[in-house]
């Protein structure tokens, strides 16, 4: 098989890229405000720092600048920005700089192109995603210490973003290009990558590329500080009668080796909550490769991944604010070769017994034939 | 359909029954007596009171009698006995009779079946289980203050039992008449039960009756403290790459509120881990009845059972060691009836749209229909 | 010395106890409404079953009667009931015979003495204290399933209350005689008791006694499922800047093995919230005796005993409204026998060494000196 | 009152600083090494990565470097280095650069001072402290996954150090020139700097600034990824008997908002174990800075600092090996200003009423006065 990301490799710009600090916010479409808020403010907690009739701008508990997360209202569910924080004001130009030189559209806007956030710059990246930075931002109460505000399930942080492309390896070059570290990936024995974990911040990720058409938003994750927070959600969700939005989890990852729960908001935007992975701030971090027919990697106790999981994903807006165009991902697809008719995962690699008496599961979890 | 509970009742007898306190422990058979150590004392971390080459017993750390579980070699894995302990020495006299006038196979023994136990009684009791009475036992320390003893994922207390037989309504009576409290029960709206937990202790079972071919054990359970020390469970198997023994969860059960873990011991003995149920000691506590299309009934996240979940089962002896034959189900099953073709269950009662746009899921969780 | 409880034992009626299921509700006389309110229901969670003017019930998340505690307004802070539910009608008869032919004053009322409860029998017991003994009862919602209603901190059973009273010996017959287990207690080398636990519930208690001046309440606990949730407690009243309400840890209990906090309402009756002890509901169970000169007993990691929770304590009332005259204690003192002047206390039993170099410590916590 | 740290500031270096990773470290000298080992491995459970009959180099079970912590046999406790790790070789230059230009004694060794760590160079620093910067080591397995490894409080990541030093300010001016961020800061109304925090990795710190007479050593701090593992730390050394090696806490920080416990070694050092405190990363990431009359500020529960918390500390050694020289505190104690006899400190500012009936606590915590 001829590896896809020798054909059109993002070429490394001559200019400095911007020093990144972390994934910031996301803006995204939401079709029904009042239905969105109730999902992410009285399910959820988020805190509202400023809202009106077209959007709700909502922080976590230990955030100080003006937010996370920014709910649009329109017409069609989507994503309109990922975006990051920089380092320094000068930062912002040199992210201008740097994708002009890559030749991608970009606009900058000197009054932020969304509430609170300052002079900002917005691209359509490389690989297809409306990536914004900035630096100027408006700083608000950070509520850690406002207990009485806590719900049982209390996000604290958002923690990363995780984007669908088709060519990982071709994203991969591209991230490291803007400084990002690898921290950990998932490949087969061809040379396949299926997904790509990548942070600017010491967490496992700031963002992930997960193999598929693209560009397409899989999840945004927010972090909580225990693992009983995320039961709760789950808890909360059941007795709402809204756990047919629990799409996967909660459980523990293989990779990241974080605790996490896969939720869907009313739009089926997805949303991670996450907790307890590793630091990652030097240099030589090592890199993770997990095989893709480990089980464990995608879920530690070896619970099935769901197929919707794996097909389905947030639409992203170009710069006009129009639905971008989908390019099929070429590779073979990590679902497909799992939990397909040709799919052999394991659990014990090389194993080729059931772990006890009368079973023939070569070392499968029950119930993944499903 | 003729409701078969009509067809062949338990009489309840004129001597008054015994008066049990709890389950107490249950006598498996193994086939591997060190695989079984392996998996009951390093993977779970239960207490070993007593070994010798042909038995292991095993008591949690809050345990102040002998033992709850007895691990005994044999050539079939299969339960020997599940045992109960009652309020005085009267009461295996009171319990001699009262299966007597049952027509039942009764055996005592002065000096106990099994090591630490004293005058015991057994029974083939009409269900066909090998049911054990007794009051005189061996104590030992209560480890509850030694923490140095406590792993991450400590198992501090027996908590119950749970047996698979075919005609749960009858079952049911047997057991109120036994003084047993009936706490929960998934029923149908043709008036099938499917299952039902029945309580000495004030907790929500003492044993649980699950519809299917019987006698068969479903599972015993031990109870954690903490959520978090079910979730270590997982995450060391995961570690020891014997996820594949993780049959179901961890979850949040419907039925009892408390959250579990089912995992298979190296026979397929399935032992669930269990924590935070509520208190059912009042008289008059209400029974609570699941409709068994409410998909939160068995996981209240609404994640779906395994198929293996509701067949798998180990075979029980009789009094002479021989395993005890099936007696099939006449009446729906609940696999059948909730994941099968024909099956219908809901997320929300009464609803007939998806929970979310562009999803025609009628209130069902994703992935129920893999 | 004379051992006090020689001198006046209370006699064992000769008719029959009656049959006491659990402590169920306290009925407490609060001097400002909507302070207890904002205590009780905004700070702590307890859910509002009834409310008026002069009285509000409320109830823990898996109650299923009325209420756990009734807040009544009042000139004067002091506790009107200590009430229990017992198994039957008939045995409020037989609590009223008991109590008759220990020559206590007793009151009947067939519609309650408060909202909710059905005939109840109010006697001022030979300890001094107003206790209540009822079966009839209204039902309500049990709640354990509406987690949308929990909160971090989150209530779930009323534990147990703790009475103040001069002869722990003399009061320990008398439970005994009413049918209770004594799980564990704290004496000297001189046979004196400092205090007794109680219990009819298979917990380590529905009631203890703590010597001292008396009759007097020394607290009501209620349980959580976690330790979380009261390390949440601690950090939502520092929130809203109340610490100085937290009288005593979070910690862990020697006695009872249980995880603790003591807080104190605005009109300083004390709350315990309390989790995880152990099954108590063998006859047979030990009796676990704690030496009053062992650090450990009252806070196993050694934390001391803040002088207020040896000498303050609410008052009672009598059948008429009045409050109940103090009988001074004539034993010694557990905080003047331990963080006195003449107090010796001991972490390691016969350690006459610090535990480390340079430390002439005995074996004594840093800070117990303070 | 004249503030000291214009007396004597250090000045700022023309040549840049090195780019300082994070604390990686400290060598800390034992007199007893089989004692010591009893209390970090099997007590904490830290990792032993290679061990002789002179030093046991540990880890934390996230680590990928060689070790967080090196005990060496010598006759007298102290600390050998405060270790941090640098992002590249040359900034290993840099630091020696920076401190010659300092005025400061420096020590260069290509192959390393202690076993695992490659170049490295150790100076004297302007405050008196051993320290060392180093960028090779080499590389180990990171254990995250290892959960077989993991006991019930499990140490994940070395947090930070704490040092004690006569002028904060003077400390804190040397720290921002070397390029950390002041997090938070403890003060009063006249200026005075009781302790500083500050860091280089996104978390409230990697080192900590404590007023007293320095240098010494005030804390090395442990992780753990949740309370419970704190509070079970805390259940094993009472089961242990060296509950009087619990010094402080289990409690939550007003500073830094984490969850901590304070123990003592063998030797007497003190180690913190430490969860959940905030993400820094941010350039203008607010500084907090608490009233030293707050007493919540070092325990948001308000529960007293005990005395030896404040006047405790471990010398620490030159380059040679002698015990540096102290030099004494001229501001004024953070515990005379606030525990005694002149001490002020309010739960509630501006409170002057107690916060319940008929106490005239003035917002202060009962039992603080003791």
């Amino acid at each position: 098989m001829t590896n896809p990301q020798t054909v059109n490799p993002i070429p490394k710009p001559s200019v400095p890229a911007p020093d990144i600090l972390r994934c910031a916010y996301m803006e995204i479409v939401v079709t029904d405000l009042a239905k969105s808020r109730e999902f992410y403010v009285d399910v959820l907690g988020l805190v509202v720092t400023y809202e009106d009739e077209n959007a709700i701008y909502l922080r976590t508990l230990e955030e100080f600048i003006h937010h996370n997360l920014v709910l649009r209202k329109g017409p069609e569910a989507a994503v309109a920005a990922f975006s990051y924080r920089v380092r320094s004001p000068e930062d912002v130009d040199r992210a201008e700089a740097y994708y002009k030189e890559l030749g991608c559209r970009t606009e900058r806007n000197k009054d932020g192109f969304v509430r609170g956030i300052g002079d900002s710059l917005r691209v359509e990246d490389p690989l297809g995603f409306p990536y914004e930075f900035f630096y100027e931002v408006e700083h608000v109460d950070r509520l850690a210490w406002n207990y009485e505000l806590y719900g049982a399930g209390a996000l604290v942080r958002l923690d990363h973003f995780n984007q669908v492309t088709p060519d990982v390896p071709r994203g991969r070059k591209y991230f490291e290009d803007l400084g990002f570290r690898v921290t950990e990936d998932i490949k087969d024995s061809d040379d396949v990558t299926y997904a790509a974990w990548v942070a600017r911040k010491p967490t496992v990720h700031d963002t992930a590329l997960t193999g598929g058409d693209g560009p397409r938003m899989h999840h945004i994750a927010f972090a909580t500080h225990e693992k009983h927070n995320i039961l709760y959600i789950c808890d909360k969700m059941g007795a709402l009668r809204i756990s047919d939005r629990i799409e996967r989890g909660p459980g523990r990852h293989g990779v990241s080796n974080a605790f996490y729960l896969y939720i869907l908001d009313p739009d089926g935007h997805r949303i991670e909550i996450y907790t307890q992975d590793y630091y990652t701030g030097d240099p030589d971090n090592p890199t993770v490769t997990w095989d893709v027919h480990d089980n464990q990697r995608r879920d530690w106790w070896g619970n099935p991944v769901v197929p919707s999981w794996y097909t389905n994903a947030s639409r992203v807006l170009d710069l006009d604010g129009n639905v971008k165009e989908l390019v099929k991902r070429e590779d073979k697809s990590e679902m497909d070769v799992t939990i397909g008719a040709d799919g052999f995962s394991y659990t014990r690699e090389g194993d080729d017994e059931g772990s006890y008496k009368g079973e023939a599961s070569k070392g499968f979890k029950l119930g993944n034939s499903l």
